[in-house]
């Protein structure tokens, strides 16, 4: 599969580029095509005999050639990496982590736009046609790059089509050992975006390094 | 320390009693006194030889009477719970695991009021002075009441005052083995609250029985 990892240049880009690497085709995006081409070749150093396919490019090129794309932008680029880019968008599912969010000096807050969240946002900015699937809000970007790590948390997706959510749920279980969940419609992402900042207010107050979100089953404790 | 379930007669509210009645004098209230009395000799033979002192009133007279008021309601008995009886309360600290919410037939939607969140809306109900802290939305309400099972979730906890945290916080652990963890002021509580209409849908679609929410350490699978 060919994924495009829009301003996927960052931390949380990088991570995903080292954890798929190994199975796809991975095109990192920035606005900046000499940038992608950096971050690309330092991923394939990492990766090295088991790296695939990977290459940078600006962030229009990386869609046009991507059956998946990954937002991998702040929410105050999802305009730029959307509406602006909207002529390289055609059939690609598009997976946004974007979470709206920001900080006060004391706490992170939850600032979802009037659509209700980024990802509805997103489907608002792009031609009606496109899947939009949200996820990978909570994962830990330290934790992801870290290739050999094995992770433990859930990632929770929205979304409104059964295909690329199921799409979306096989790119989770390459990572190991994150749990795909299916948590609705992408008329509740927000529902799943403000576990970002709740997150970070969490581990920052009772010091939980490298925090995620896990949903667990009281069940499992009955004895017979 | 004397403890008002108000609205305590349901599942949520006998878990308390159960878990509490050790160690505290639990007064469970309801809009009819006759209705708590018998849910009070209920709790009181399910704890047999370990019971404290429990008894069971009108809310107004369990509210008067106690140190803290845990109000177990659902929120549509928000206002009947708080304004219709602030003459009851006084210096009580408030625990609110109330969570506005609905299910439109397909999936549970987060219904925050004006004020942000139901806490914030209590606080704006309540006399000024009073300490509210918001605490136990994601509690599995059939797990608690089943006394000797071992829990294993964690307990988010917003508030504005270090004392009343902390008591919230000691409340919590006597309760084995939930985790109370601290997750900022009061005006954050939205981002708590909802975590209750998402728990439930990943619940039902991932057919995870009894679920709850656990914040988790991705540092914890690093290899030395």
């Amino acid at each position: 599969m060919k994924i495009a990892l829009v301003g996927g240049t960052g931390d949380i880009g990088t991570g995903f580029a080292l954890r798929w690497g190994a199975n796809h085709d991975i095109i990192i995006g920035s606005r900046k095509a000499d940038r992608a081409v950096e971050s690309a070749l330092k991923v394939a150093e990492v990766l090295g005999g088991e790296k695939g396919n990977i290459r940078g490019t600006d962030n229009g090129a990386a869609i046009e050639a991507a059956d998946v794309v990954v937002l991998c932008v702040p929410y105050e680029h999802l305009v730029s990496a959307t509406s602006d880019l909207k002529s390289f968008y055609s059939n690609q599912v598009v997976v946004s982590p974007v979470v709206p969010m920001s900080y006060n000096g004391k706490y992170f807050q939850f600032d979802p736009p009037e659509e209700g969240s980024a990802a509805m946002k997103a489907k608002s900015l792009l031609p009606e046609e496109m899947k939009i699937v949200s996820a990978f809000h909570t994962v830990c970007a330290t934790a992801l790059q870290d290739k050999d790590r094995e992770l433990k948390a859930d990632v929770l997706i929205c979304g409104d089509e059964a295909e690329s959510i199921d799409l979306v749920i096989s790119l989770t279980e390459e990572i190991k050992n994150l749990r795909p969940l299916k948590a609705g419609p992408l008329a509740v992402s927000s529902m799943v975006e403000s576990l970002t900042p709740m997150l970070l207010n969490v581990a920052r107050r009772n010091k939980i390094r490298d925090a995620g979100i896990k949903i667990i089953s009281e069940r499992s404790n009955i004895t017979a």
